[in-house]
């Protein structure tokens, strides 16, 4: 049973978007990898529309079970935080609708799940991103690396179970393929 | 010449919706007001998606010639800002999506225009809202009043050819309505 998780790393100025396969046993495979980008100089409104309607196609393109985004912080740089804000609840709503659930990941837990410490740098991350999906050169620029770890962190951690524990407001409960996955998953290390 | 404009107060809790006519003389006309309220207690996902059924349910039903939404500041409660954010970037991107220009005002910005003073508290706004408006009773909650207050605003500073000046990135230009509507008005002022 394999999981597809779309990740998005969520952006006015550049949207990373990353699908990825997770088989039972772990291995991530990379579908499809990109960037939206939106100039500063063009209208909110058609800034958003851009990233409405990119995320629209992936959606409809790729069918993910599960769209995992970067938990945004307000912590960020004032300037642009509203902006990042904005992007994902257009992203966020885009899934809603079509019954796509959402699960938040901060940026310390993808770290954390990639590269094994929630402080690793943007270059360890693109690095173990680049191992993890056995591809030949790294994913740029970073936002397409950071949309990729999301959907890996997203599917190792439904895996072990560790998104039952994240689940609450701000993030979807498991989908009936990610529960089955989790317990198939769950029987295979019983009967080991 | 009538501008109908849906000025959106958003807000992940309560967002607030008005829908009002504005006359070339600057007669305000309610057509129609509403309060989308949302539990803490749902995940983001769905809150959001409360919010994006509703807002096209608004502009299907209304069809409005621009969308006047609250201008977001990172300067509030923390807490609360994201979700703020997150649902005016939903609203934008839906009347965006129609192709509905999108025109962002500031909280002094809507003060000043229904009160005359950019220091007004909400009693004010919504005391002058009901008067300007001819209601026989306050709009209530007061996001519902923030949003026909914020739908007034607009219409009143794009007749006075004030839009324009507040036109770049994260506001629209008049649209063509509106801009016959404007120069009607000048034309008339010229008359005089």
């Amino acid at each position: 049973m394999t999981l597809r998780v779309l990740g998005v790393d969520p952006g006015l100025t550049r949207c990373g978007i990353g699908v990825v396969d997770v088989e039972k046993n772990r291995r991530a495979t990379m579908v499809a990898v990109g960037v939206v980008g939106t100039s500063a100089g063009e209208s909110l409104d058609q800034r958003l529309l851009v990233i409405a309607l990119a995320i629209d196609e992936w959606l409809d393109r790729y069918e993910p079970h599960v769209l995992a985004v970067e938990r945004v912080f307000s912590q960020l740089n004032v300037s642009t935080v509203m902006g990042v804000a904005q992007a994902s609840g257009v992203v966020i709503a885009a899934a809603a609708r079509r019954g796509i659930p959402v699960a938040l990941h901060t940026p310390s837990e993808v770290k954390a799940a990639v590269t094994g410490s929630g402080n690793s740098n943007k270059d360890a991350v693109t690095k173990l991103v680049t191992k993890i999906l056995r591809l030949d050169a790294p994913p740029r620029p970073a936002d397409a690396a950071d949309a990729l770890a999301l959907a890996i962190t997203h599917a190792w951690r439904a895996g072990s179970g560790a998104a039952v524990a994240t689940t609450g407001p701000g993030s979807s409960s498991l989908t009936p393929a990610q529960r089955a996955w989790a317990e198939a998953e769950a029987k295979a290390r019983r009967a080991r």
